[in-house]
């Protein structure tokens, strides 16, 4: 048994779903694994993680649509408003959805389902530089 | 420190909670586990996980009313509806739970809390053949 | 490698998020961890985990509004009543967040980005005595 940790970069251009799937199983490639269990955590508030569908990009989109309209931008319920109106948004649909996933690893790759893709989220307007953290056990 | 990785099929009868505690239990004691971490991975985006309390029924019927309410079947909302009304919305539900849960084990068995349960959640209304993966690392 | 686990008691004020950041830093230095992996397991149905930001207190405060708006207590949807109007609607809270989160940990502490704290949300209006199950695999 042995361990890996990495920090995996992750640029993004405004609102959207990013997929990480291939640098995730390059990383994990260059670590020489095996079998074992992959961590991804996100060092944010305002992105987020998930596993989804990567075949057609109108699931994206759709669960785009559906959480615009569950938790609208600019929503007057909201005081924390100093970074504007998809601030606070942001930070509830990083709530909603996830900050880590533990992915079980077989042949040197993530074992996800035939139509499962890993995903960042971001969930503000502008682009960012964001973190994630990798974290291998394993063989 | 050891590890072991194994696929446990869950058969569904359609929407609903299906509680799988004892058959993960059942998986860690034939895996002669004793203390460590389990980590249970499910490959789908269309079914998702949670640890809910397995006690009253009324519970889980409750917590199907109010998804069914937040993410209806056959919102106009959606564009991606090739399979039907149920096919979007369980994506959201999807989106909404958790893909993936590690639970710490003690004395062979799950620690979980005394009104915790393990449960698999199909979110179409059409029986599945849903695959989770199971990860252990422990003594 | 190795392991340790422990429990972490939590006493809660009612409704709201308890940061637990420190606690569990605390217990990784006792536990002379280094780099490794922490996962993060709450043992209860109406209380729930969230990574989320512990700079500005309103952004907590929003998050309790938005919540509260979207998952109402004493909602007529609602069958399983017997303890109360916050009874169901804190399953439904716990449900769309987190019973279990992995952190991994460098220099001997969880691996947060700077606006990151982590939290235990109590969605019950009476205080409770919680019960957070730590686990720590790595050097």
């Amino acid at each position: 048994m042995r361990q890996i940790q990495g920090i995996l970069p992750v640029p993004t251009r405004g609102r959207g779903l990013v997929e990480i799937t291939r640098v995730a199983n390059d990383w994990l490639a260059e670590a020489g694994a095996v079998t074992g269990l992959l961590t991804v955590f996100v060092r944010h508030t305002s992105a987020s993680l998930l596993v989804q569908e990567n075949a057609d990009p109108e699931v994206l989109r759709d669960l785009e649509r559906w959480f615009a309209r569950a938790v609208p931008d600019g929503d007057p319920l909201f005081r924390h408003v100093e970074e504007g109106p998809d601030d606070m948004s942001a930070h509830v649909r990083g709530a909603l959805t996830q900050t880590s996933i533990g992915i079980p690893v077989d042949g040197g790759a993530m074992r996800l389902g035939t139509w499962q893709g890993l995903f960042l989220w971001e969930h503000r307007h502008a682009p960012h530089a964001r973190e994630v953290v990798l974290h291998y056990v394993g063989d």
